[in-house]
Parts: structure tokens; C-alpha cells; sequence
């Protein structure tokens, strides 16, 4: 939806930024800085390390760059061109290339921690994803480095500011799946072959993701790479990126997942049948429904996370179909996996951890025969005091209908 | 544009993938790991990863997964539920977690050295990026590891095929700016503030990234982060991401850089002013435009890539415009990068090497001031025996017009 304000900014349909809540704070890793005898925390990447996002909300240069956290400041240092960006994005202090002598991004970490910090050796924390060759550097200006995986759970959790862009971009989703739906509920069926037909054009897999992905953009969401439309069996293929006809009486899945402005995922499947004949997909349905049903049950804050998978699982088995990661056909996948600046992360719905409050998560169980087709149905949750909210606002029905 | 034939895949408007031309060949790995005296090169990293896009076509999981190549063999292991998608996009062998003792990516490449490229030791070639992690694996199974940019290299050169790619995606960007000028060329002006108004609706710099987004997503670009939108001053801000107001009389600029199916990257960017009054845009528009014709003068296979750099500069100061980075005002950037599977890669224009036939480049020269606003002209073009071809086909005009 374009700006409909007088204004630009707060009136334009675009969340502005509220600096200040969206700032991740690093109380989790000066804790485990103090509880591992270490003097910093050092990563390095690219835009595109979604660590590096959130701890920084910088979404920087396509090279490599350096974040410092040491004696409770969070430094990093910009190409000159971002230095701007860094500044608006960042709370803590930005350098540019200019104000350091070192080149390299993990050469400019080294000097980050001995001149900027004032330390002149000691254990540093590093994510295992470190580049090399920053590693080397760091080694020979004299820090000894560990692994941590201190981000990843720091990142777990999401605070009230991270639930309401995941909450926005959700949304968008929904709208492109709104499109999606409007679609095939609008085409006609030709006679001669069961193909869709929307406004003169026979509709394949790659028409309808065309769609989705034109809303996408226009809700604002940059990026929509993720969009999986399949029809009948190719639903099978779990990351069907091919482009094949779509037919009135076969299943239709479409899995939306923008990335917001923020640097927030959305997660949203529905699968619609436009002419079913009330066989196979009418039972998978079902039987996917009420998986999802199940698997809302069991989320509850100290409930092993798998628990909320062998719930889903245990639901489809009772309808008749299999469940595991082997098997050709049945739910071959895990319920669901947490979502934030990473479209995967933790906690999984297969382990054995425990859920959290804050935790957000897919619920997407799923039936799938290559012969005949597949069934999904995924919302986005947020693990709450009291079980769990859904983030999610969009009929779970097998008939598409014009939603606009 | 959605798809218009009858038939799914070729007659849909997205190119099919041509998996034998699309191989980029592992001639200029052999050839390092033969003059380094090394046994392997491997590289580990996640979908993100432009170096893995490149070696294998794959476009991968959101979690890390190892390429090996060794013997002349090249090996990937995926998760197994991409294992189907892997066995479609890459050429060489596809082995799956299940094949593999290893558990974490790096244990993996040591695993595929040993045992399915029979290696028990010597030097493997790595990225400088190598996962600290997977190095230390490496290392702790017996391979000695040195750094390589031997990728970077291969992937400067593009193949007829590459070029295609870039020609297909600059389409699709000149599609999202032509949907931008038309709206700027339709839109009324306020008279009480100047401000351009378009279908009842008063235009921001986000109003406008949105409308080039749609049209991205329905050209089959998935991803359209990249766009960049300005007006005014912020034209000077090289990665404006915010919302302002856009009035009649001051310069706006797109910048448009998607990326398309099989992950390489247009750039494209013009600038507009609905209602010139004749002053500093205008002068800024022909400097810019001058320079741009100068540069394209200088780009011949041989000649140092930064020379292509000095004739724009040189042409912008000749208008009496300031060039340099330190600058607050003038001609602030390079004239010029690589683009292909990476939106910035080799080589750089403002680089001493030498140009050579194949390199695709941008050509971009720009002329900013904070105070009254920014312009940019942004071309891609290939180098070839000849000079070069343009890969664009866009007017170079700051009076928008309708474009359908």
C-alpha cells in the first residue's frame, strides 16, 4: 500500500525506525564475557551476516566490516561513504577507514580492540563463523580466541520492538497471499485441459509468485526472494523454484517469506485446491489442520520445543499418513523453526531445548506425496506467558476466495 | 510482466536456466591448485555466499554447507531436504548429511578430502572468508591451508551466458524505472508547496521505491533490496533509505539494482527533475552526462581500469564541479564497479589493473551537494575486442516522460 498521508515518514505506511527500542542492548554478551574470563567480542562480516544486523541495525556495505564490543562499547568501523548511514543506524561508536591505519576488516578489529578499547591482549569471543583470515589477524596482535554461540541466543528472544516487525511484515505476507488467492479464485477453468486461466493468461507457478512478489513490493518489503509457489506434485519439492502449470483440481501451495525493511522475516503457507474433488488433498488438508491445531496446544513456555513437533506428527499419523524425514511421501519435515533477522534460526521445533516466552516461531505441518500433491499450512507465533499469540491473520480455508 | 504463452517454462517470460552454459568450469581453480603445488580448494558457506553461487549454481540453504574441489572432481553436501534442488543446480556430486559422518560444514570438507577425494594431507586452497571453524577442522584433519582469491578472479571475466544474465536483469531494472518516471512525468504539482502529487496521493521518495518494487517482482526480480531513492539534498547521501517529500523543482534520483533468477545483479540509476529551473541541476546534468560519455570513451580492453575513472573526474571538474572523496560536495565516489553475482565486485575503476574483454562494469559518474541536491547517470556495460557494449537501453533525459 503506497503512502496515502499528507506527510512523509511517520504518515507513510512505513514503520520509522524508533531508534532507541530497536536497539538490541548487549547485557547477554557482557555476561558472557564476564562468565568466560574475556576481554572482548569481536565479528566480522558483510551486510548480509545477520548477526552483524542485529547487533548493529547497520545494514552496510556488500564487504566485510568489523564490530568491537569491549569494556561495555560497541564500536565498529564503515567504509566512508556508510559512515552516515552507521551514525543513524548505530548506538555505538562508529569509525571510518580513514581513523584506523589497518585495511583489512580484521586487522581493523585488532586495532579496534588495542587502540580503541586500550587492550593489549586476552580472550577474545568470536561467533565460529569468524572469517580466517580475521582470526589470523587477531591471533597475531596478541588475542587468544574462543567460539561463542552468545549471539545466536541473545537473538532468541525477541523484544516487544522485534515482535511488531515481525508483526509488519507479516502482513505484507498476508497481502501477498491475499493476491495469490484473488487470483485463483478469479481464473476460469478451461474445458480442454483443467488449466487456469486469470484474465486471458493460462497461470503457471511462476505467474502467480509474480504476483505475490509485486505486492511484496509495494507493502514496502525490499526483499522476496523466498516465495515457493508449487502445483501438485512439484509441492513435494520443498524449495520449488520451477515454473509449471497450474491445473483446477490439483493443490496450489504458496510459501511467502519477505524480509521487512528492519531486516525481519515473515513466514506465511496456505494451499488452495480450486476444483476438489474431495480425494486425497480434502484428507491431507484436514489432516494438516488439525496437525497445526495439535501443535498449538503443545506451545508452552518450558514445554520441550520438539514436543510441539511429535504433537503436529503424531496428529497426521493418526490420519493416516506417515511422518518422517525419510520417507518419499507424508511429513517429511519438522513443524517449524524460529524466525527474526534470519528467516531460520533458533529455536527448532525438532530439539530438545525449552521454549521460551519471546521465542517466535513457524507451526507448518505438512503433507506430501510427489504423485499427488502436497498440503501446508504455516502461521508465525510468538511464545507468550500464557501459551502463545498468533501473528498471523489469514483464513486457513482449502477454497480460495477474492480477498481484497 | 507476467507470462503470456501457453505453455509453462520457456514461453513464460523468465528465462529457463541453461544448465551446461550456465557451468562456470573449474579451469581457473585447476590451474591455481597446479601452480601452488596444492592438493583442494574449499569453500564453505551459506545461500549468501556469491562465491558458492558462483562455483555451483546452487542456491543453497540459509545454513552453511561445503564445496570441495580436488582430483578435478568438485563435490557439495547438502542438507537433505535440497538435495533435490542441489542434484538440479550443480554439476558435480551431490552427497547429503546422511552420507556423511560429519555433522558441522567444515568437518564435512575434511570428510570429502579424505574420503572421496582420497587425499591424506597437503596444501588446500581456501577463500581469505573461510570460516574460522572450518579452518580449524581442516587443519586438525592434516591440510595446510592457504588463501586464494583465485575465485574472484574467475568470476570477473563473464562468460556469453553471464552476460545474458546481466542483460536480462537490466531489463528488469529499466522496467522499475520506467514505471518511476511515469509517475513523475503524470504527477500534478501543488501549488501551495511545490509538492508532486500522484493519483490523489502526495509522492515521498518511499512512495516511489514502492512503485519500482512492484514492478520488480512482476518482472520475475526476486530480490530488490537494493533500490535507492532520493530527493533533494538526500540525493547526496549515497544510501538513502528514507522517506522525504518530493517537490517539482528538485532532482530525483533512482538508483535500481535487482537481482535476478540465477542471482546476478542490474544497476541503473537516472535522475529527474520535473521542473527545472534551469540552475545547478542542470549544469550538474550535463557535467554528469559529459563525463559519463568520457569515461565510456576510455573504457578499451588493456587500459588501466582507474583511467576510466580519472576521464569522468576530469571532465567533472572541467564543469567546475569539485572531485573527491573528502569532499562535501562534487564527485564523491569512483566512477565505476564490477557487478555480477555480486552487486560490487572486481575489478573497481578507480583500480590500477588493466580492463580486460568480458569485465562487466558499472559506468556512474555523479555530482552531489548536501545544500541543493545530487545527480547520477548509471549505465552497465560489458568490455569487448571493440570497446565495450552497453548493456542499458534507457534514455538519458531529466525531464521525465510516460514510458509504457
Amino acid at each position: 500500500m503506497p503512502p496515502t498521508g499528507d506527510d512523509a515518514g511517520g504518515d507513510s505506511g512505513r514503520a520509522t525506525p524508533d531508534r532507541a527500542a530497536s536497539r538490541p542492548g548487549y547485557g547477554a554478551l557482557a555476561a558472557e564475557l564476564a562468565a568466560r574470563d574475556a576481554v572482548g567480542f569481536v565479528a566480522v562480516g558483510d551486510r548480509f551476516d545477520d548477526d552483524l544486523r542485529y547487533l548493529t541495525r547497520f545494514s552496510g556495505p556488500d564487504r566485510a566490516w568489523p564490530f568491537v564490543y569491549a569494556g561495555e562499547e560497541a564500536f565498529l568501523c564503515a567504509p566512508a561513504l556508510f559512515a552516515e548511514q552507521a551514525r543513524e543506524e548505530f548506538a555505538g561508536t562508529v569509525l571510518t577507514q580513514g581513523d584506523l591505519a589497518a585495511d583489512a576488516a580484521g586487522a581493523q578489529a585488532a586495532e579496534l580492540l588495542a587502540e580503541h578499547a586500550g587492550l593489549d591482549g586476552g580472550t577474545v569471543l568470536v561467533p565460529a563463523s569468524l572469517p580466517h583470515d580475521a582470526a589470523v589477524y587477531l591471533e597475531r596482535a596478541g588475542f587468544a580466541l574462543e567460539s561463542t554461540d552468545a549471539v545466536a541466543e541473545a537473538r532468541r528472544v525477541k523484544s516487544a520492538w522485534e515482535v511488531e516487525r515481525l508483526r509488519e511484515v507479516q502482513a505484507a505476507a498476508q497481502a501477498g497471499m491475499a493476491r495469490a488467492e484473488t487470483v485463483l479464485a478469479e481464473a476460469a477453468v478451461r474445458e480442454t485441459d483443467d488449466r487456469l486461466v486469470h484474465e486471458g493468461v493460462p497461470v503457471t507457478t511462476e505467474y502467480l509468485r509474480r504476483e505475490v512478489n509485486a505486492v511484496l513490493g509495494a507493502e514496502g518489503v525490499s526483499d522476496a526472494h523466498n516465495t515457493v509457489v508449487a502445483a501438485g506434485g512439484a509441492c513435494a519439492d520443498l524449495h520449488f523454484y520451477g515454473d509449471v502449470p497450474v491445473h483446477a483440481d490439483e493443490t496450489v501451495l504458496l510459501d511467502v517469506s519477505p524480509r521487512g525493511p528492519e531486516g525481519y522475516y515473515g513466514d506465511l503457507t496456505r494451499t488452495f485446491v480450486v476444483d476438489s474433488s474431495g480425494g486425497w488433498d480434502r484428507r491431507a488438508y484436514l489432516a494438516v489442520e488439525s496437525a497445526q491445531d495439535m501443535a498449538f496446544d503443545a506451545i508452552e513456555a518450558g514445554a520441550p520445543a520438539e514436543s510441539v513437533h511429535e504433537e503436529g506428527a503424531a496428529e497426521i499419523v493418526a490420519y493416516g499418513f506417515g511422518a518422517g524425514a525419510d520417507l518419499d511421501a507424508g511429513f517429511t519435515h519438522g513443524v517449524g523453526h524460529g524466525v527474526g533477522v534470519s528467516l531460520h534460526e533458533a529455536p527448532s521445533l525438532t530439539a530438545s531445548e525449552e521454549l521460551r516466552v519471546g521465542d517466535v516461531v513457524t507451526v507448518e505441518p505438512g503433507v506430501y506425496d510427489p504423485e499427488k500433491g502436497g498440503v501446508r499450512i504455516e502461521d508465525l507465533v510468538v511464545v507468550t506467558e500464557d501459551g502463545f499469540e498468533n501473528l498471523t491473520d489469514y483464513p486457513r480455508s482449502s477454497t480460495p476466495r477474492v480477498r481484497r
